[in-house]
């Protein structure tokens, strides 16, 4: 049946995760190397609480790990694990389809919606 | 600022557009060939009132072409135009990490969530 197909179906589970709000933006960031959250939150420019929570979820997925330092005061990092790299690919896909193919047919759809 | 980038980013807005339910769905039928509404429908499982809205989403957006056929009963056709076509490479990439990664990684998400 299509609903089971749909929930079983793993390119959605993929694409819950970036849809939510911040998550591109922070894997774009760690992308670039480890981070601090302060810097993280600087960087990404949300309030720390959605940070949090969408670290955790990431960290969750196996897409970021976190690192706890026993320094003080205490230092977290956060970087991109071989999965969280590997999302460059699918990012590279999607954005370069937007920028060929959704930008141009944009006015088009607000003119016809 | 941060919540500037987040609204200009075409990536979000590609994936605002796939995380839709059944959009993937729609696009997967539609890739094997054109689909008649009826055809569509029966091949996807969801209301006819839902696929109604996302095709005129999907077309809105120059994703979906649709023709209407002046036949007796009229026939309403549909399918991919170059820019739904071109969302293989997006939907490929996206199936190929969820299956490698996300997958291995989805159980211990729900342990550590």
């Amino acid at each position: 049946m299509g609903s089971e197909d749909y929930i079983s179906c793993p390119a959605y589970a993929a694409i819950e995760v970036l849809q939510e709000k911040w998550v591109l933006h922070i894997i774009g960031v760690l992308m670039e190397g480890s981070r601090g959250f302060n810097e993280l939150s600087r960087a990404i420019g949300c309030n720390p609480a959605t940070l949090a929570q969408r670290l955790d979820r990431l960290e969750a997925l196996g897409i970021v790990k976190k690192t706890v330092h026993s320094v003080m005061p205490p230092r977290t990092e956060y970087e991109l694990s071989p999965a969280g790299l590997a999302l460059e690919e699918v990012i590279g896909a999607i954005d370069r389809w937007s920028r060929e193919h959704l930008e141009a047919t944009s006015k088009r759809g607000r003119v016809a919606s």
